[in-house]
């Protein structure tokens, strides 16, 4: 049984036990769905080592009513859905808070992020076939194959969340099966929420009045203000990260990159949990003059990323490239991260800034 | 025919012509639900007078299908709807992005907001009644009874937005009648959006493939980059001001109160176009150091306003006390109004900051 995937060449490693890697940024923008093999992978345990002859998901609904399934089930008794949309870390970009003071967790650069196209079924589908229909203060528990500190890997979601054509469960990829790393065979994709809200090698789906008690819901994911420490943190006060923020990243050029004077193409990615991306704003000076960027909307919108790119004139010397997105509530990023460090290091939006050297 | 309103004492009158005041903040935070005559008035021409008995509302639906409706027709022929939910001007805190730069407008304070329960019918059953479903890049145009430069107020909203259950034609505002200047006898309430998103004194509303050519719609209210000008501004290059950032305020104390050393209570208020407020944050130094303000969320949310009060420990001296919200997206405000800063001074969201002298 293997207890990590096979490590791809493509990848910066983190951690080789739970299995946490992410793609360069060049890479990563250089395609708008991101190739499975280019995908960060964030495991929080061993690599479950299923078959997806024997695997099965069990229902629990309506009282009394509980389903179980078979891959084969879920694709000839719903209707198929296929959704291209981004998938992020909470943690990307955590790299960026450390430098303002220490926090837990990987320092993840900015390519704890991809976007895919996704295909399998409405989990709407699926409650409502076990008897489930729209109710208020109910909640979605997921209980996946992999364990975390011996207990099975489980968060919830919202139920309005979970009937919204919003959230799948998905057994391809790109049009291809799930590897190994990204949930064979299936997979929840709960669009515009943190990633670890869509577990990966399911195995039970309930419905109940309360949230997962399980502690990566209830523990672990919470956003909390500067001044809690990990000694500190009560999680019942902290907020549980669900929609994801407004967020850009240039990819290139790269950090340290040394480029030729002149007009220089800057290329990156912007996302917001649930809104679309507005206006792109590029400098070449560190945020004290902007031009705005050309934005590459493709379907998928607003769950899924926007490409952009810029032409910045550059003259010799140091320069701090800088992006920052606004959404369509007309909302941007802060400039430094200061402005929401927290010591989990999560949902860090400053501006992302890359140093480069430019010679004649 | 009157021009403009009857005065009130409780508000601060920006302009008489057209009538544009707020109410002072105290009075603002004095309940959750906003007073008619507190509430803060934006016109852009005179007050029309209308009689609620020869009154019509025109709409145009499906090709070749025109309803002409009287308030009895309203009243009867439709389910019943009332939402609490706050409506707030584009322009709201306009006086601290005008302390950056000059901008155009009303310095608005922070009073250009109320929350009111708004009664009346969904927009949405109305048009299924002209014949109209759910349509991609379709658009519901409105005009009314007001004129600017010659022309009907007019503006749109996007067809989903108006068919979703957030968009209403009220006829009722805490439980009464609305008044003349806030659109009798009906007025679009489009939940979350800027109030010029909601037209008052309606007449006439169209189902369209493009956005109203009225100017207030295609020329005015654009959120443009930082470095676009009065002379520079291209409207088709400007953002479609909709959906209103988060935004905090404080009510209490005042700007320039006298304080006494020791425990004072700070209250405001806290609101996100379509998210709900997760956190609210209070400073009594400048942002140096925060504290978690108690919330006194109010059934409305996402749409409603959320209260919020906190206990600061004042010695003697000069201090600025500031308060900046989170939504549900660990979104936050930016600190300064240069951040955003725009020439038309539209959506400041910066810090809040209010300074007191506190004594012994």
């Amino acid at each position: 049984m293997p207890s990590r995937p096979e490590r791809k060449a493509s990848l910066i490693v983190h951690d080789d036990r739970p299995y946490n890697a992410e793609p360069p940024l060049g890479r990563l923008r250089a395609s708008y769905r991101t190739p499975a093999e280019d995908f960060y992978v964030r495991s929080h345990g061993d690599l479950p080592n299923l078959d997806s002859k024997t695997w099965r998901l069990t229902v629990v609904g309506r009282a009394g009513l509980t389903l179980t399934l078979s891959l084969d089930d879920l694709r000839t008794g719903f209707p198929m859905a296929a959704l291209t949309a981004t998938m992020q870390c909470a943690g990307n970009r955590r790299a960026d808070m450390r430098a303002v003071a220490p926090v837990s967790g990987d320092p993840w650069e900015a390519g704890a992020i991809g976007t895919a196209e996704w295909t399998g079924i409405r989990l709407g589908d699926l409650l409502r076939e076990a008897g489930i229909a729209e109710g208020v203060d109910r909640h979605v528990a997921f209980e996946s194959h992999d364990t975390v500190d011996g207990r099975p890997y489980g968060v919830s979601i919202p139920l309005a969340k979970a009937m919204s054509p919003e959230t799948l469960l998905a057994y391809a990829m790109n049009g291809e099966a799930l590897l190994p790393e990204h949930g064979f065979p299936v997979r929840a994709v709960v669009l515009g929420y943190a990633g670890v809200r869509s577990p990966k090698w399911l195995r039970h789906i309930a419905v109940q009045d309360h949230p997962s008690d399980n502690p990566i819901q209830a523990n672990d994911y919470k956003l909390y203000p500067a001044d809690v420490t990990a000694e500190t943190a009560d999680p019942a006060k902290g907020y549980t990260i669900e929609t994801m923020p407004v967020n850009a990243a240039i990819c290139e050029p790269e950090r340290g990159g040394v480029l030729i004077a002149g007009r220089n193409r800057v290329r990156g990615y912007a996302v917001c949990g649930d809104r679309a991306i507005a206006r792109v704003d590029v400098s070449g000076n560190g945020g004290r003059s902007w031009r705005q960027a050309d934005l590459e909307h493709e379907a998928g919108a607003p769950f899924a990323w926007t490409f952009w790119a810029a032409d910045l004139d550059l003259p010799p010397g140091e320069h701090e490239l800088t992006v920052r997105a606004w959404d369509t509530a007309g909302q941007t990023q802060p400039a430094l991260p200061d402005d929401t460090w927290n010591h989990k290091g999560y949902l860090c939006t400053c501006w992302h800034r890359v140093r480069v050297s430019v010679t004649d």
